[in-house]
């Protein structure tokens, strides 16, 4: 099997890393042209995990997407899921014909709402037989130094899911594969949003002893949800499950790491900064802003109660004060 | 109803401030003598949260414990489990007739191997109806600091449950209630365990993607432990309770705090001290320690499946290596 990389980004680095130090030949769609002779010649990427190094002969780079993709048999996709569209809207019907995708993007698509499955539906009638995901808790950094990480994968096809797990399998990466493809996802959109808003809780100056009980009730709302949203093509997940680390141990990881941009963002809320403010002093967007807007629309179908989201919304969205909104969780936590 | 305090140490105290912030009077019971006429004059207790400052019109403190306890309806028993049977052996056996017990002890009696509530049934035929426990996240120094936490008293009277949590809520404190008066004791002492573990992890130089995947496993382990000895007597708890704040809040609070003696005490073993010499340098034993030792003896009983506890339990009392002990850790992580 030919495996190709979208995305040159920290964490398609980290993914290009873990396949070439098994050995795997990997085709890499790098979209800055610059950045390919020079990965040739000093053998890691300038811009991201500078300090993983790659056998080059194992990389064939490409700035052409298209060329990446027929080129491979499984497409491992990890690139913001804003830009998505924008990468993929001009490629041929057909190309993905006969292929896995593996997604590694961790957000929805902010213009159409939905997951990354559901636009290559759309786009391409790619059968979600065929797709997968990497997801968990895995901060780049921490792969790139070799720190044991678990990643999960999940597909409908327990054999074909095993298989490329296999390929992912080294001495710093454990792997685990569920079959749970589409409630992974929304498991991976919502961390983004409890982080956003443990940043708030942390701008306002709330303390450990009430993070903890946002991040355990965070967690309910979670497994409420993707409780609800089990589809009937998917295998059912054990209820015990939703602890596992694709689930709550990448909740964690999110809602704790100091670094996190979701985080760093609602800490800037919390403090009273205005979104636009926070955006233009940060210089970037944080998933949960977005997740945050997309996962109300979302749950319109469901009609699943998810105060912390709609709370956190609400803030994001509709200027309402973030301690008047926090003093709206305080009164739901169990 | 006229409460006491048993135990002056730092979660004794934050009791006894937020009881007080309440214009409750209360009984206390501060084993050092020389302590009692200092907080009568500087109005805070010199040895911990020396930042609490009370109304000593509201305090009627005594050095003999058997006086607090006449003298009170409802007891709440505030201190280290390993000194619960030196401070209680002398005592009449009908002392606690007629009266409630609230536990605040977060432990396992270590000599006895069981739990308080065991404790009083065996020496003072004291009935399970009229204990109650005060569990949750709760750093003391958060208290005193008046940072909103979340309090949850258990016991099988819902309305008695209710009543004595309504003498706590304050407006830093909010409190919940249920009737699994077992199981969170069993959850209280299980976190020590894990967080003394995720001390070893830390030592061991883990990193933060690991240790989201290992809290997230011990939650499961925990569920599990939970589920299998759910007591008759008591109602059943929905599996998705397990993440409230007094099960999953208690762990996280527990596992990622720095300051922890739990974590400390592991950090050291993960960094190849031993048992011994840790215990010499911190000057203390964390109760995670003991606990350890107790669980493996308790769940001999139930027979479910613990390796996480059982591990832990190897490193600290039958030298196993605390790196080949977290290697088998690593292969049952999900």
């Amino acid at each position: 099997m030919q495996i190709g990389i979208i995305g040159s980004g920290s964490w398609a680095t980290a993914i290009a890393k873990i396949l070439t130090d098994n050995e795997h030949h990997i085709n890499w769609w790098i979209r800055n042209e610059k950045t390919i002779p020079y990965i040739q010649q000093r053998k890691h990427n300038p811009h991201y995990l500078s300090n993983a190094y790659f056998n080059t002969q194992l990389l064939n780079m490409s700035a052409s997407i298209q060329t990446v993709i027929e080129d491979s048999d499984v497409i491992v996709v990890a690139i913001p899921s804003a830009y998505v569209a924008d990468a993929f809207h001009h490629l041929p019907k057909t190309i993905f014909k006969n292929k896995y995708i593996i997604s590694a993007i961790k957000g929805i698509l902010p213009h159409h709402k939905y997951l990354f499955h559901e636009y290559l539906q759309e786009h391409f009638q790619f059968p979600l037989q065929q797709y997968f995901t990497l997801l968990g808790p895995c901060h780049a950094e921490e792969v790139a130094a070799e720190k044991l990480s678990y990643l999960t994968f999940s597909g409908m096809d327990k054999n074909v899911t095993q298989q490329l797990a296999s390929y992912f399998k080294t001495p710093y990466i454990n792997t685990e594969t569920n079959t749970d493809v589409i409630g992974v996802q929304y498991a991976a959109v919502l961390k983004n949003i409890y982080a956003l808003g443990a940043g708030i809780a942390h701008g306002l100056e709330y303390g450990d002893n009430f993070l903890s009980v946002y991040i355990a009730n965070c967690a309910l709302e979670m497994n409420r949800f993707l409780k609800a949203i089990t589809h009937k093509e998917t295998d059912k997940t054990d209820d015990n499950d939703y602890a596992a680390s694709v689930y709550l141990g990448d909740l964690l990881v999110t809602c704790y790491s100091l670094f996190s941009r979701n985080r760093t963002f609602g800490n800037m809320i919390g403090k009273g900064y205005s979104v636009k403010a926070a955006q233009l002093e940060l210089n970037m967007v944080a998933e949960g802003y977005n997740a945050s807007k997309c996962m109300v629309f979302i749950n319109q179908q469901y009609h699943t109660a998810l105060p912390i989201v709609q709370t956190i919304y609400e803030i994001l969205w509709e200027h309402f004060p973030a301690d008047e909104g926090f003093q709206k969780i305080e009164a739901l936590l169990v």
